[in-house]
């Protein structure tokens, strides 16, 4: 949890996310590449909002329509056409920050990590007494590998930035590396940035080159040190973005047990970024949560069940080889088991729904009982109609709920049944033809296709 | 395999299981989480039970209701009440030791893996030459954190006990710690305890002072070492919970492994305590086994299994998709396929029900083909009946068996026929309405729905 | 990649495969167990054929009946009986490659991971300007263990073999071992093992001394090193068989992810060794892929998904919980759901299969409905018949359909229908019995049953 803003003081943040991602080989832009089940930029906006920014702008690039739609309503966006560095890709930014005074937080779409607090010790940094005019992140990663080096004293006063192919062997033995996010104040910023050059080889214009812009200005910059190189790792590659899914699932796994929750096999539950969890919850091996899912206290989450959009009530039981799709509702102490699917449905209290079923735009009442191989229609090829089951219904194995169609309280539907009108309280339903019965038609039929099968082993072994 | 006990003397042994295990977060008492599939603390009763005790009690304070329940019939209980310490805990057992003159073994319900031989390792010190007051369970850790130390001479006797906060820089290098674990003689324990005090900061009484009382009668205590830190780890959170499961499985699976079971990825096999495994089985990724499951030579469970109390055959093949409930057994070559579920439920001699089945209460002949989507009506909502399928029956897809229901030998059920009358041997049973024929009504109904749907779109944009 | 291999040179296989294999605890011979669905004999046979061999020969002796059905018509094989040692097991292999002149490469079956990179730097070696009589391949294990050490010059020339208990200190220091594959001239090779001894304490011909012999005669031996030594690991055991089959998968999982496929969890996707995917396939948690499935762009595959022999086409969906059988065929757009089955069936452009059904041996339309609990009947016991469907049809829920039998285009069947008859274009077809309504039934049903539940357990108690 960060400490509360000191009220005086405002910032926006700019996050780049411009770049091509060609290491993903995706369609789909890079920073919408989901962990958890939400896309990394939303990661990292969720983080930010945390600090109430005053505004976000999201400087797009290369798959701007994506990008755009994306954080529709929830920040400006800012064109950069055509990509000239992270320099140029902050200064598209200028126009929508225009008259903004604050202070600016430059992050990185594909950085999604970056602690609240992390953001705030830079922020604070900026207002400290010494007043730097830029503060960087820095970081120390177990492997210093290409990375732009922060010379620094031992208060963070910041000597010199320096490539790694233009450093000294004693600079690169300094382990303290530039991550790229930076806080400057909003008028500084967009001062300095004008003065930045593209003088290098890739005629790019590079951001932290307001460091040394500052500095011949007589000007001082800060270095800010995380502790935990992994919240400023980028994710660039799918083999990136599945080690970093891996890391959230582990946090999310260790969260949840030591808030009480039983996982028999941490590594095989995956969660999403908005899974809630009661007290004393059991989620067996290889269970899958999409967004949307909540369960309640004491429900038990049985083995290779997948859960989305759905709400688990108290003392539940799911699974094994149960589906919750979207919309699905169990009230206190219903039952789903396996082979079911469940879809915009709702499983009163105590309700339950075994074996081979699907309940598809459904109401099932309290103590309903919903036998095996129950299928409720609910698609006419064109619409979606409801079934409406009252409570202690019983519905027998292997029968059809042609919907719209209400099946009364206590009422009984005989087992195979296809029922198209509705049944009363009470009342049963059987549709059902009678049992035509054949004496010795079986073996009869028996010695036929065994006759037929020695035929046609013998033609073919002939042929 | 410990080595057989002197048949000459006798142990006893004492659970401690008195704690709140606060950290669990749990309302289930910590020594009642499972792993495998078994209580913890039944885990370690099993342990201690290869070694005869002529008796076992279990301390229990905080949830003594669910561990009373727990080892009823199994084991004698002592309440402890107020919880004043570990030594303290052990007093409350004199009662049921009244007149042993035997050894005790000091144990306890959250470190359930001591193995047997290490128990009978320190049963034998106290009877060795020299002649112990005490035996303690040392153990040299990794990280020795805030262990209590043993400093010990060479042959293992007991220099001084300190605890890690009053130990000086040469004692806390000492890598040697105290686990916890005691064996006493009967008649010295409880004069020893007598005299241990409470004067130290938390007012408790300490299990480890007895070493000090003895040494004050010039008794001399001694330090058996395992050389395996982990079997005396304890489990205090979900988390530990969690990596004890894990290192069991991964202990489980190699030992399958070695027995000549083919596990294609371990990694995704979860074993119970109880799991029986022939020669040649095979186990497909993501197999899940609860309690009380055999699978005898040559069987394949293939991917996405889940069995519990289960019994299959000789080159059964099982799933993938296929779930055996409680009761489920399969003879020689029988096959059970995708979302299939079995409870309660004999499958005959090369039998198959391979798709979309639910066989509940129900024998099944050998030879016999149960078709898809075939359900077993086994329950009224009030009472369960049982169906019996003759050999060689051909049971064709889609059809609800209404038990009581008995299909003879080599008997056809049509496909999609509700059966709620006993079929004959040799008999085709058909339960089926005529195909009523409607020409054309398909268009109609297509060009109805299509204008239906462009109504309410235009509809939809008015609106 | 190997580079092309000199056209005047021409090389064979020798493969040794002859072992019994004792710790796999196996009726399977040790080389005939698969990693990544393919037998590790066929992984090696398929490397040593990049290279085009002018020929194969394997060395058989135990469990030789299932090697010579594993590799008839793709090698042939030699019989070693009895068994005394790897130089012998290598003479075995003389007459089958009478009059050959080229060069002989020889592997073991239970090496199966050698790239054919490095076997080429073998044969290379070989023909290099100082003509080594024999080429040895060496690796630097990280434990150096039993293996037999290489004592060679800088530049490969071989000084000494020695095996592990005859080498001094300093030879033991040496980290450099012999992984017993060899490239010799054929000529060369049978004259230097007719020379071969078998003067030590098991008795054997051992292969490694033809590079004795080769110095007696005053001819150079070299070294090629590998600088993986993962390619020459032997596999004895299932705890092997499960490390290589773990460690090929990851390789299979990177590389896939390197070619723009996103795996969710890569840890829960197991792969087979000929699994083709296109650019933007999705892959969920725990996908299993059995061998001869390929998937094309933009397709995702959910989680609990198991496919073997499919064919799953441009974006279609699969899963969750969705089994794709031998013969399954997924045209573009095509959606199968949970606890469906297809097998040996086509699901034509945009066809929808969602919910619990199995299509066996079935052709499905372009835009077809597959409704919810849809059974194929297509086995009466004895022969398999065809399901055909049109396009656009709609086929209710629960229904059966009784092959051979044909949906026509656009036609609609009733839920709950078993269809034993063609259905026309266009066409309804209802199987339905009449709607028996029994007002009061059920309430009378639930009354009688709760006295008797009530008689039951009143007796219970008496009893």
């Amino acid at each position: 949890m960060a400490r509360p803003m000191d009220i005086t003081r405002e910032f926006a943040a700019v996050i780049l996310a411009a770049g091509k991602g060609t290491r993903m080989k995706s369609q789909v832009h890079k920073v919408l590449h989901p962990i958890g089940g939400r896309a990394m930029l939303h990661h990292l906006m969720a983080s930010v909002n945390e600090l109430s920014p005053r505004q976000t702008v999201v400087v797009v690039g290369s798959g701007r329509d994506q990008i755009e739609s994306a954080v529709a309503g929830r920040a400006a966006t800012a064109l950069q056409e055509p990509q000239l560095g992270t320099g140029h890709a902050v200064q598209q930014a200028a126009a929508a920050l225009a008259g903004f005074t604050g202070d600016v937080l430059i992050l990185y779409g594909d950085v999604p990590f970056v602690r609240p607090a992390t953001m705030q010790r830079m922020l604070d940094r900026l207002h400290a007494d010494d007043a730097p005019a830029v503060v960087v992140l820095g970081f120390e990663p177990a492997d210093t590998l290409q990375y732009g080096r922060v010379i620094a004293a031992a208060d963070g006063t910041i000597e010199k930035m320096v490539e790694h192919k233009d450093a000294s062997a004693a600079e690169r033995a300094c382990r303290l590396c530039n991550s790229g996010l930076m806080a400057v104040r909003g008028p500084d910023l967009f001062a300095l940035l004008d003065r930045v050059g593209n003088d290098n080889a890739a005629g790019e214009y590079y951001l932290v080159d307001v460091v040394n812009v500052a500095r011949a200005d007589g000007r001082k910059s800060a270095v800010v040190v995380t502790d935990d190189p992994g919240e400023v790792a980028g994710i660039n590659s799918r083999g990136e973005l599945a080690d970093a899914e891996a890391q959230w699932q582990r946090f999310r796994r260790d969260e949840a047990m030591a808030a009480g929750v039983s996982l028999r096999a941490p590594d095989t539950v995956f969660f999403s970024y908005d899974t809630v969890l009661g007290r004393d919850v059991t989620i067996e091996q290889n269970v899958v949560f999409g967004p949307g899912v909540s369960v309640a206290d004491g429900a038990t989450i049985r083995a290779f069940s997948h859960l989305e959009g759905a709400k688990v009530g108290e003392d539940c039981q799911v699974g094994p080889f149960a589906r919750l799709r979207p919309g699905a509702v169990m009230e206190k102490g219903a039952r789903v088991g396996n082979f079911v699917e469940m879809k915009n449905a709702t499983l009163g209290e105590g309700a339950k729904a075994n074996h081979l079923t699907y309940l598809g735009d459904a109401d099932v009442g309290a103590g309903a009982n919903i036998g095996a191989g129950t299928i409720t229609c609910n698609y006419d090829g064109y619409f979606k109609h409801r079934t409406v089951i009252g409570p202690r219904a019983f519905i027998g194995s292997n029968s059809a709920l042609i919907a719209p169609v209400r099946i009364g309280a206590d009422a009984i539907v005989a087992a195979g049944s296809a029922v198209s009108r509705d049944v009363d309280e009470g009342e049963l339903r059987m549709v059902r033809a009678e049992q035509l019965v054949k004496p010795g038609w079986a073996d009869r039929f028996h010695d036929a296709m065994k006759k037929k099968k020695a035929q046609e082993r013998s033609a073919g072994k002939k042929g």
